[in-house]
């Protein structure tokens, strides 16, 4: 029996001495069959899923139960489950490429363990071991390795996911949970090349609030977005821009952050996102972009297409529909994007508010404006080890 | 194949042809063992279950499949469920009583079916026919009638749950659903007795906002409180009060509506609970404690224990913590006390907020004020068949 690695909370106070999560307890069993690699242009995001998954589970007299790594399949969960009842679910969304050298490689995978604890400790689950995870992540990534695509652009979906099981319905914390990580191939986001989305800024129905959960990970952020969703959709807009406040402060574009490049008045360059207040998802896609372009205006890396005399000045700072509008009319704007790990970056060509006039951005033949290219090609770069950045790439079998 | 009956959304779009919730259609298998009824001392809240639940499954293609009652298990859920992974769930709580007559019986059971279609809406849910699902409700306690416990107090708590069950990581609607419904004996609340429960008024963390789902029944609203419920009960306090914005209104109490009983100038007294502006859940007890109220005030029922001339005016209001504060310190603030299914009517005897002293509120020999006692027994009275008001009391057998 392990004492708790600590992972920031107090959650097990008086049982600390119950099995934490051990990777080296490990037991796998192959699927007797493997399932065929459906053709590419069958994958749409998180439809298909590949032939194993990790399952280990949490029980407070115990601890951590020994991991596994079985034929991926369904669950059996009470339906008084908390996960089900209460929805008690984090998770993370993590890639895997394939490496020029034909290794396995991870982007920036400690942002997404230590998020996790985060997430886990504001829904007040169990916590565990996050270098275990990570670990249980790559054994999972070895095993069903053959799905992870190599050409540019694919890559392997991982969805680690943290539910509460305990079975019972009292409103209170859910003492039972379980971990399971399960992988889905992923194409490029678009179809057809790359090109930019569409918006509708939504103000009436709110994503996130100041004292609310937007700040974490956890399965709540999301559904109440799919009834927005389908109304913009119907409206011909493909994701929706988050508003919040009467002042209409903007926060999240769909499930991705939002980025804004306005020209300034002395020719340089403006590159804004919400700052991390607590409604704002810490996103690692976010964090590099923000990352690369302090290191470009530090002359620490040249951005692809960029001029290394072109000054961006990277700034977490609130902004507004109001001040989009009149960037936009004093043809100001010059890109908007979002960021996050299954698209990498958008461009949003369109951002729609109620009857009032779209605000039309300028088209760029490769569907991405300057910067945008610039992030999305570095960033690409770097998850398929074409280019070596900081600790960002991190080889699979690296264990 | 029927024609959907309208709940009050387009979910349906262009597949309105496929088959609608057809209580009819029911099929039943029963437990070839029935489970030991175990000691009431045992019941905790939902920690019970019966031996059957009721299963029916949405498919887009094929609409809603017979339903099935059957021995009560777990369900077989795809981790990449869209209830695990985005918390797709919507329930509703109700309560079966035996009545003097050994009828078993509901309380205002239409309510709760409205209320389930508008969260089903609201998480963009496949519709269902809301007749049908009570028509299968009144079947399934039927079935397990013998756990209807007959003494007063005691209850067979009903879970009607609907969750999107669509396996896929795409963050949208989820096109397929499973409605479960499981039956779990309660007791009293209170073990020992009806005694006033603590409160830590909380600001910090915020339960629901405008533009947000607290004025809907759906899982996500739970689970965000548990870790402020978790330290304030390390400070001593049994439930949260729900404030929100900076001027710290009121909004609910634990997963309970909250109503104050403040003394006017005139001597008569104001009964005040937050309005419905889409933060507070729409509680069936809370608009019974309502509709009661204001029978009280018109004359046409005298509340028990109350004086017929005592004037109670009952009013939907916005009050914030400075109010509380304030009529606490002038000795206006007679009784506070949450309101819910589970709970009926809990007398609130404290509230703390940070570092500022405690509001204690006067005690009563019976734990409960004399309007808070009063809401109580007639509620319960109506419930257990024991009084009829209007058409509250449904009997389970009318099929």
């Amino acid at each position: 029996m392990a004492l708790w690695k600590t992972v920031g909370n107090s959650t097990l106070d008086g049982v600390s001495r119950v099995a934490d999560l051990d990777a080296s307890k490990l037991t796998i069993t192959l699927s007797e069959t493997l399932k065929p690699i459906p053709p590419r242009d069958t994958w749409l995001f998180g439809n298909i899923m590949t032939d194993h998954m990790v399952v280990a589970e949490f029980d407070p007299e115990t601890g951590w139960s020994n991991p596994e790594i079985k034929p991926r399949g369904p669950l059996s969960l009470d339906p008084a489950s908390s996960c089900v009842q209460y929805g008690t679910t984090v998770f993370e969304g993590m890639k895997a490429y394939i490496g020029p050298d034909g290794k396995p490689r991870l982007f920036r995978p400690d942002m997404n363990m230590a998020r996790l604890a985060r997430s886990a400790e504001r829904m007040a689950l169990p916590p565990f071991n996050i270098d275990q995870v990570l670990v249980l992540i790559k054994q999972l990534i070895t095993v069903d390795r053959r799905w992870i695509p190599s050409s540019s652009g694919y890559s392997l979906y991982i969805r680690p996911t943290l539910m509460g099981t305990r079975m019972g319905l009292s409103v209170a914390a859910s003492d039972h949970a379980t971990l399971c990580i399960f992988l889905s191939p992923a194409g490029p986001y678009f179809r057809s090349g790359v090109k930019a989305i569409s918006a509708l800024a939504v103000a009436d129905t709110v994503r996130a609030w100041p004292g609310g959960t937007g700040g974490h990970k956890v399965a709540l952020n999301y559904s109440p977005g799919f009834l927005p969703l389908r109304v913009a959709q119907k409206q011909g807009y493909e994701q929706i821009l988050w508003l919040l406040g009467d002042d209409m402060k903007v926060t999240e574009a769909g499930a991705m952050n939002i980025f804004i490049v306005v020209k300034r008045d002395d020719g340089e360059i403006n590159l804004l996102t919400p700052p991390l207040d607590g409604t704002i998802l810490p996103g690692v896609t976010r964090d590099s972009v923000l990352a690369l372009a302090k290191a470009h205006a530090a002359g620490e890396i040249i951005l692809p297409g960029l001029q290394q005399t072109l000054r961006i000045h990277a700034q977490e700072r609130t902004f507004t529909m109001d001040d989009l509008w009149r960037w936009s009319a004093d043809g100001r704007l010059l890109e908007a994007f979002g960021a996050g790990t299954a698209v990498i970056i958008a461009s949003i060509g369109k951002i729609g508010f109620k009857s009032r006039e779209d605000i039309i951005l300028a088209e760029h033949e490769d569907g991405l404006g300057p910067l945008a290219n610039a992030f999305r090609t570095t960033i690409l770069d770097i998850q398929e080890g074409k280019e070596a950045w900081k600790d960002w790439g991190v080889l699979v079998d690296e264990l």
